[in-house]
């Protein structure tokens, strides 16, 4: 059987500013759409065709925090591989475009800034520009976050 | 029968610096945390409670898209009721402590900023601090948003 591919997460030392990494793609339709507006965002243009041609959003739309799970999904899944995992103490986020159903979304990362801790020599403090993006090349979502970063043990 | 206690939505004219709005609470427990990260952000810390001791965490938490999705539910069912629903296009995010299996979280709303759109005489822009605490008064999200708020129609 062929093996699951792994990808190893990054160490502090293995960050350079500039750097990117891209995530696989997430197809979203209106059910998953609707579904998440009804359990955590239950507003009609989130969960109703003609109440979202109504709307500001002139069509369904997706929750702006179904969109920031799925992008984190993404990351997760192999988008982000920072070793430790994906741990965000705060950052910037927008929305600058609705997120449909049929869009098809993936994630660009780049890093912006790499500061060691003064106080932790065993992590460091890394900003990360996570972008989400259509299959338009419409930017949907960016969060701007400050991640903590273990180094290399040993 | 009794009616359901209906919040009204408020207009940009009826909002003033300084005005708050307090949510009811939602009880949290390690089903959904666990649910919830399994569908969107399935690290290990937010999965299994041994995996969360030996976390930054010391402990299970829920993602902090969990977090930031229990509390737009809290928003819309009540906590913060602007006319024409909740919407938001960029806001600096914040999650100063872990949310854990047990937390009673509830969502308190203050208005800091109104600002009268220039080019859209209908509509305005809102600042809304929306801070989400746990049953000990701790602090685990904050979110700076800033919301588009329609005028009063007529």
């Amino acid at each position: 059987m062929p093996q699951p591919k792994m990808t190893p997460g990054l160490y502090f030392e293995d960050l350079h500013v500039g750097q990117r990494f891209k995530s696989r793609t997430h197809k979203l339709d209106a059910g998953q759409i609707k579904a998440f507006a009804a359990e955590f965002d239950p507003q009609p243009f989130h969960m109703d065709e003609k109440a979202g041609e109504n709307s500001l959003f002139k069509g369904l739309s997706a929750s702006g925090w179904h969109t920031a799970a799925i992008t984190m999904r993404l990351n997760v899944e192999g988008g982000l591989p920072i070793a430790g995992g994906i741990i965000g103490g705060r950052g910037e986020l927008s929305w600058p475009s609705p997120t449909r159903a049929g869009d098809v979304l993936h994630v660009e990362n780049e890093i912006l800034e790499i500061t060691p801790s003064r106080s932790r020599p065993d992590r460091g403090r890394v900003t990360v520009l996570v972008r989400t993006t259509n299959q338009h090349g419409e930017t949907v979502q960016t969060f701007k976050v400050i991640l903590v970063v273990p180094r290399r043990p040993g």
